[in-house]
């Protein structure tokens, strides 16, 4: 049974095992409330993860830490059993997919586990972590359905009222909703008059289906850039909690997820992953009843896997005008290729890479075109070049 | 004249205008002391900038302030002077070169200033300034040889030294030369026996050059990476204190840098600009006799532009095997294309551009090439890409 007194406890335990992570005032996110984040990204391990699983550790009776733990991640939740396991003198086995990024591997074995990995995909690597509990008889330590998980990612939300008491509403994402199932029964035990958001990635939002069903939905199929909060299916328990706790669940898309990502690195300076800058994406885009209002967004993790980061920098490159392909049909003849050149070098663009393709197809037989991607200032100056361009007697296609 | 009693004043003054920054451990930069950083890329503005220009505009002469003032910037400057001048009610005009990203531009806008945007680069914009100086009577806030301009800087030492008795060394980057300067005296005056170090890039070595000549050394042309100490020659007050306080100065490459920013970003879940992520290049790359010392680095600020940040995680995923490009030579005949496509899959390549050319010189007449760009996992995934194919019989050249 999930209750106050145990989020307390977990608090208790949990002070030797976490760093403070203050909240930080972030102005520039929005003008129509006042917005605060609690920056689980700067957490140890980079994320949230480890409240639950140290505490579900800690709690442990001494034969099951004899037999060690095991546990099932693609990322966040590995290594947190890993540090907490570790701390608490445990041996830990977490089984991985083959295809987790390689920065994560490293930081699970670095924090002292075991790693295995498993061929294919999450589910995969959950089956076999099932499997080798059974045949070894380790201790299993669920990412989210679990009373002292639940507890331990709860003592965020204390955090939150003590630092913050006349906070009017928080957001949070929701992944497999441990995370949120925690805080919220903190918050509304405390105080019933504030708000609490759950957000879910448009591309994976079972509780969302769920809430809506009035019963645990299992989705078919997730996809999102927030792979930290990409899951089937919610918790039994988590998914009680959440209807008993939680005001209401929104969603967000993949380009609002990277447009928060974005924002925070350009104002904040401070790296979240999809699932961390969730919350973010639904106040920077209105999708909460919070006007005028005194808002906190969890920032649950900062462990965004660099090519994952760099397409979300690209796209936002692209969306701003600061990176911009131009197509150009040419007749096939000498001294072209340098007056476009000069075009865009006068023109202040920078070029990053040419591609140049003789009669192809829909051009007629002595045309070609010229594929320039270049680094530009913003739309203006897109249209300035391409003004100058058409000016010139070029061809855009 | 600069002394400690200034500095203090400095920062008696600065608590209504700067943000506290305290000092956060990294571990995970080196195992070869203990490293911690001042994030001075948090404080407001992006930067530690607004320090210098906060305290000089403090002590401007009722009739200096009526004048109004200007001041030439290519960032992080034009956003301090323009805070500071709005906080004092004062009103600034700011010279950009018209090369400056938009996203300063805006936020200098933001912070209250008029922004007059001179066509060219730097040095352009900073005759511009000093034209308008004289003609409609501005006060000039120069951005770093100013002695009081230097005390709002040395604030900073002041604080670490405040956080952390027990320092050892402090790292700095060095542009022209305000922050060490300011930093260096405090400490000195303070501690002499606290060390303190400054870092140049390798493109922009002025004050290296300098105190190794014993003069002012004014140099050619300057590039790096990082924009934010991209200067031609130090200040001649600066060089005065960094000669009589610094000892020694180190200098790092623009890769060295480029890792370094990376780093941060994996671990510390923070962004830096070049000249921020500098001084932990010095330590990551061993520039410093600092073995086992407590060491603190000062990040002196995070306003990177997303353009550049996205060259320099691209070059991180080069160099460490997450982003590759393997060329073919092929046979020209159906079926090929496939082949090679079927092998990446199989292995997990994830391919994000495709280039085909026929016929081009060095192939024989009924050959091609294939330029394949795919995110791989790391160098042991593209070896076993590269074996793949070459074991199907391709030729990679």
């Amino acid at each position: 049974m999930l209750t106050l007194d145990k989020i307390y406890h977990a608090s208790y335990v949990l002070k030797d095992v976490i760093r403070p992570t203050n909240i930080v005032k972030a102005p520039s996110i929005t003008d129509d409330c006042d917005v605060y984040l609690k920056p689980e990204n700067l957490q140890i391990t980079g994320s949230f993860k480890v409240r639950g699983s140290g505490y579900k550790i800690s709690q442990l009776s001494d034969e099951e830490k004899k037999r060690g733990v095991i546990a099932c991640s693609a990322g966040n939740h590995a290594q947190g059993v890993a540090l907490a396991a570790t701390k608490y003198g445990i041996k830990s086995l977490i089984c991985l997919p083959d295809g987790a990024p390689i920065s994560k591997i490293e930081a699970t074995k670095g924090y002292g586990a075991d790693v295995c990995m498993v061929p294919g995909v999450y589910d995969d690597a959950y089956n076999e972590a099932l499997r080798l509990r059974d045949e070894k008889n380790y201790t299993f330590i669920h990412p989210f359905d679990d009373e002292n998980v639940i507890a331990g990612q709860g003592t965020i939300g204390i955090e939150i009222l003590n630092e913050m008491p006349d906070v009017d509403a928080v957001v949070a994402a929701i992944g497999g909703g441990g995370l949120l199932s925690g805080v919220a029964c903190a918050i509304k035990s405390l105080n019933p008059n504030i708000k609490v958001y759950g957000v879910q990635a448009e591309g994976a939002p079972s509780m969302y289906e769920s809430v809506k069903k009035g019963e645990p939905v299992c989705l078919d199929s997730v996809s999102t850039i927030a792979d930290g909060i990409q899951v089937k299916s919610p918790g039994e328990h988590t998914f009680k909690y959440i209807q008993k706790y939680v005001d209401d669940i929104v969603t967000v898309s993949d380009d609002e997820i990277s447009s928060a990502i974005l924002k925070l690195i350009e104002t904040q300076k401070m790296i979240a992953e999809g699932a961390g800058a969730a919350p973010v994406a639904a106040v920077m885009f209105n999708k909460l009843p919070i006007k005028g209002k005194k808002v906190v967004c969890i920032v649950s993790g900062g462990n965004i896997d660099v090519t994952i980061l760099s397409r979300v920098i690209k796209r936002g490159l692209l969306m701003t005008g600061r990176q911009q392909t131009v197509c150009i049909e040419l007749q096939d003849k000498p001294g072209q290729l340098l007056a476009v050149s000069k075009i865009i070098a006068e023109k202040g663009g920078n070029v990053i890479s040419i591609h140049h393709e003789r009669a192809s197809e829909g051009t007629d037989v002595n045309g070609c075109y010229l594929r320039i991607v270049m680094e530009t200032r913003n739309y203006d100056h897109v249209k300035e070049i391409h003004d100058a361009l058409m000016g010139a007697g070029f061809k855009l296609v």
